[in-house]
């Protein structure tokens, strides 16, 4: 253990919401010198994707044997699992409903057990808020230096959401000239993040000559950073998680083009 | 004094309020070793009502000896008494504005002080923002040990407001088959939550015998979660708190239905 | 070094924005002892003056040698400086784009770096998250005990930005009867704060004689605190913060009135 350990929480309960001062509560009534950091609790209500994606982009910047919390469980109280998952050199504890599965696209878990072991949990077990009463608790048991076998036994494997990267278009000479993405996140800017990452981009040139386009808007050339055009255009970069972006400097693109997720995007060159 | 303490902060703040940091640096300075933990900043504006509920749900799951401090307080600057109140295992620092009311339904105050002794408050003190100025730095001297009889003199009782339980009405054979209640809460995910308690439900069956109704809509049975029926459907159920709650399955019922707090309830069987 | 080190967050990353917890990871990867404070995370999108406001009210709350971190970064990725900054007993990181403007209309910098030395910044450097790259990780080797002047060399001045005092006008025989402002933030409650100070104010007198008004609204009187006058009337006061502010009693000025940022306030008696 950790001399100092960290409990992460990921949740979709909403902005400053009383549930997550319970599971604080829950977490420290067993451990009181556990370190709590929130990651995000804005989570889309009941998104599992967008959570995986939170998961996949902030756990890892954690210290290793860091334990993230994550509560988008949308069926609580049916009998889906609750997992412990060792990913890398981080912790899970979360229902087993796809939250892990985008960071295990590029990792499989050294460890996985389905919780299942009553002893660990408050009780009485409340069956819609097992945030509180189940993974809250094991989380603090865990960083008290419970060994993960105790929580119960092994889990065959980790259930799979589909992350589709994208489809590279091949001209008639055999060479990438299309990327096909689309826009898989919106940060609190309303920078439009896609699903083509800075990799799919290495055959592309950064000058004028590419093209992005996204519900018939157009951009040309991939920029470093958002100043490094005039206030109000339109511009595609490689952002903080190594996947390009539209933005529109000091502006919100979501909102002044009015496209959200799911909206398909196209680079040429 | 444990040797790691927390204190807790439940303001009206509003979401991520330079007010709430203008606090913890308040107490940091005067004990950086405390450990302070949010429980929500979002009680509405001036609702000492739902901030009394708040404190009510989530304070009690924390380790004994923990230091709560709310700050709703429409009356600050006024003659209203700021108090130190102990109950059950936990530590409240508060206007006496009614906060603490729900909390006092089940338990008398151990220790109940008025503050007012200014040799723990920050200098000078406002009139707008005591909570920076007196309740801040009373609890973080309360963390290093202060006896809470150093803070004034005994105070002789908390302010009550009134918290109805919900109505049992009995038939013409003197056997309860009916009970009405009121939304008392809405949550971050729009669950409406009531005044009936699963204690006063001991008596009514769990099968579609069993009829909810509030504002014209309808629903039959009372279920263990939200999983067990399918989206958009309404149901009633037991939630986390052990009260009635309505809700609409992977949706927002206060928003599709309209409802909000003070709407009755009719349970009937 | 403190034995607690405490590190504060102030950014225009938005409610529970997983870029904080970013932030938080990169901070713990190198520190995790570190205390972690958010101060706010709701200045609004890319506006300096805001963050510079928050900064001057809130930081020098906090102990000494504590280490404030602020992004409001518009110019991220550009030839705009990073910096190191002593103010008081405050320890600040942050661009140099006017953040500390407004700390040192009253104090100098005893230090000033700018941040230049990359062995201290988190690998890769992105070109549009400095926070989580440079900012956080800066932040957290000073937390350790890094000497600043390891970050680079001298920087030779803050950048500025302008932050005009209310004006005071003299009437014929010379006496001052007159004091012309604006409106220089809102709170989360819709109070309407003002850059006339209790300072400027000290020739005025207290009753009903003093007159405010501001876009067309009139009261009279200086307040000490919002409970002073009935519900829904409009106040003027001196605030939290010793600037004067307009405010309807238990009510959302900013909205009621619609009034915002720069709106002129005149004092006269």
């Amino acid at each position: 253990m950790p001399d100092t350990p960290i409990i992460t929480l990921t949740t979709d309960f909403g902005v400053s919401s009383p549930y997550v001062g319970a599971m604080k509560g829950a977490i420290l009534a067993i451990n009181p010198r556990a370190t709590l950091v929130d990651i995000s609790h804005t989570v889309p209500a009941q998104d599992v994707r967008s959570g995986a994606i939170v998961l996949a982009d902030i756990t890892p910047l954690f210290p290793d044997e860091t334990i993230h919390v994550a509560v988008i469980d949308p069926g609580v109280g049916t009998d889906r699992a609750m997992v412990y998952a060792q990913l890398g050199g981080q912790r899970y504890v979360c229902p087993d409903n796809g939250l892990l599965s985008r960071l295990a696209i590029d990792a499989t878990p050294s460890t996985l057990i389905a919780i299942t072991e009553a002893r660990w949990f408050r009780q009485p077990v409340s069956r819609t808020f097992h945030g509180r009463d189940v993974m809250g608790p094991v989380a603090a048991h865990l960083s008290l230096g419970l060994d993960p076998a105790e929580l119960g036994r092994p889990h065959p494997s980790l259930h799979q959401l589909d992350w589709p990267g994208a489809a590279r278009v091949a001209d008639s000479k055999g060479g990438v000239r299309r990327l096909e993405g689309v826009i898989e996140s919106v940060d609190s800017f309303g920078n439009l993040i896609t699903n083509i990452t800075r990799d799919a981009l290495a055959d592309a040139p950064s000058d004028e000559s590419v093209s992005v386009t996204c519900d018939g808007h157009e951009t040309h050339g991939i920029f470093q950073t958002y100043g490094d055009q005039p206030p109000l255009t339109l511009i595609a970069l490689i952002g903080s998680t190594d996947r390009l972006e539209l933005a529109i400097v000091d502006e919100n693109a979501a909102l002044m083009l009015g496209i959200a997720v799911g909206t398909p995007v196209v680079v040429t060159w």
